[in-house]
């Protein structure tokens, strides 16, 4: 789907402005639980049929369909669709629908803790990340802290490493990042801030107009697969890489607390099943399309590839340990998921480096 | 558990020779599908309660029956309760059973093709083999081959990379590897007997008997969280690593092709969920505690760690390139499959190399 259907869809088409409404109150009436059927409103960031993280979210909800057998019956309502994607949140929370699929870094002013479930900068990659949320204790704290605004949480996706963003100029140091304004989301964004740059955070089916007005200086979305749908390039000649700030996105859903603990546990199981399914396949779709999406964007459209220079990365590093002691004072659940994350981090990541990371290095000289 | 005590309940503490029996013929009465539950037998290849292997198949039976709320009732045999670890395919294919759980290459001898669905040297990880199967032709290829037996496989689990192995000796040149008889099943085995091993496929329940007593001089198995279960250390003082036999082994399930045509599409979408949610959990768990594995291993049982040099890494790919021609040669269909492999490794592993690779790299210099 081309990018202006899919922003027509969402009816988002005309939207420019940076700002997010807060929470809304929906005119839908409240799901009804007759019989054997119950319906589930799931509501998304999504804009209809985006690649990979909308379609992925439609597949979660259709397979939960299909796996009970229709009992389980969801309606899948993309952004602008019922609410505005930042929305999506505060109408599961307020129980006016069911459930959401997004990215956890959207609402970190809710709480800081939040965004180590979507991506943070120097943090851990799909692989990773999956090892820290379901076995050490990355779901407990998710659990635990999404309980204080009464949901349960998901995994349910993950968009492997994003890239480092589409700039207008050649990011040579960390001086060039001064005055830009980015849309980059959650500890990202604020690690750009401590380098000087406006971070802005955008849905996605708001990005691409901001950038071709000029009312931001550059952007990162996801990586070559849907950066090249967005056309980031008609509007932006460089392409950064690797991103630091998001490593392995884990896109979740979760579903209102109260309705969550009203179903049986075979609807539970049916849930998280599904949940863990599309995991798994929305990482694999990105993998298989990432390659090709960037021969056509180097071959096809002209854009010219920049890797971030050592410099910069240790000035991303920095700027990321200042984020982290800021999240960590924020409150004690804040300094035992940063604390979880960073031995998960150190652990996992020092096995994989004997592991897999030895082998690839070592594979990919020899094939 | 102990590895006592699951090869006790494997009943398979007393095995040490390392014939397999062909199929045979169980006692077991055909299944039955009366009104609306559905009995499944499902045999697997892993001794009972064996950590990740074995645990994440019988997650796998448990949570069809779970999803299902009772309507799938999954049995689970281990190895040894109802046929032998390595008749599993037979039992199925027969109709005797339902559904196996186990690793395609120990039935490399049926269609070398089978091995490219668990593993082959020099071949795809975890994150990459999940690309081409799920978003490549990988499955199209697996479902035309395995439909040959009569079969419908699915991917269930991985264990990531393995380790190279348990050694007596030091292996510092290719010629270190001369006349060692040591388990490796698949194609990697196939790999080493280009260097003059005389490579062995045995059960895991199996190994460390045949270790112990001399039959083998060295064996791989997974890598170090189930290897310190198996207690190699007691017979074998180095450790060697980065294996490239088997660099993210599928576990794989696989229907009876007639039982899988004769469920209902909610029923299959059942075991499809589950399967791929298993795919995604086992490989966490592996993640999550291979690291503090290889620390004991270390720390408390004095292992020596070794890393294979270039030259023997020069000396693997070569005799992989060589089985593959073997592997092509042995049918239209063998060559099909090894060629889609070779794109997807060639295509998908230069963008990682590109993305998460180089991520990798450049944050561990900097956390």
């Amino acid at each position: 789907m081309k990018r202006r259907e899919f922003l027509k869809k969402a009816g988002v088409g005309s939207a420019s402005a940076v700002a997010v409404a807060g929470a809304t109150t929906s005119s839908f009436p409240a799901p009804a639980v007759a019989q054997e059927r119950i319906d589930i409103a799931l509501v998304a960031t999504w804009p209809r049929d985006f690649p990979g993280l909308g379609t992925g979210a439609q597949r979660f909800a259709q397979r939960v369909t299909d796996v009970s057998d229709g009992r389980l019956q969801v309606t899948y309502y993309a952004a602008g669709e019922r609410v505005a994607a930042f929305d999506a949140f505060d109408e599961v929370a307020s129980g006016n629908a069911q459930a959401y699929h997004g990215a956890e870094y959207y609402w970190k002013g809710k709480h800081p803790g939040l965004a180590y479930y979507s991506a943070v900068p120097f943090g851990l990659t799909a692989t990773e990340v999956e090892g820290w949320i379901r076995w050490r204790d990355g779901q407990d704290l998710w659990d635990e802290l999404q309980s204080e605004f009464g949901l349960k949480p998901f995994a349910c996706g993950n968009s492997g490493l994003q890239w480092g963003g589409w700039f207008n100029k050649e990011i040579n140091s960390p001086a060039d990042l001064q005055g830009l304004k980015m849309r980059m989301p959650g500890l990202g964004g604020d690690m750009m801030a401590k380098l000087g740059v406006s971070p802005v955070s955008l849905p996605g089916g708001q990005i691409y107009e901001n950038l071709v007005s000029g009312a931001i200086d550059a952007t990162e979305w996801v990586g070559p697969w849907n950066d090249e749908i967005m056309k980031f390039y008609e509007a932006a000649r460089y392409y950064y890489y690797p991103g630091v700030h998001e490593p392995g996105t884990i896109l979740s859903t979760a579903f209102n607390a109260s309705f969550w603990g009203s179903l049986t546990k075979s609807d539970q199981a049916v849930i998280s099943a599904c949940a863990q399914a599309e995991n798994s396949n929305m990482l694999a779709e990105y993998t298989a399309k990432n390659g090709a999406a960037l021969s056509r964007l180097v071959n096809e459209q002209g854009v010219e590839l920049r890797q971030f220079g050592d410099d910069i990365f240790d000035a991303f590093a920095e700027a990321a340990e200042e984020v982290f002691e800021e999240v960590r004072d924020h409150s004690p659940l804040a300094a035992r998921i940063h604390d979880s994350f960073a031995s998960a981090r150190k652990e996992l990541g020092d096995y994989l480096n004997l592991a897999e990371i030895n082998y690839i290095n070592r594979r990919n000289e020899r094939i």
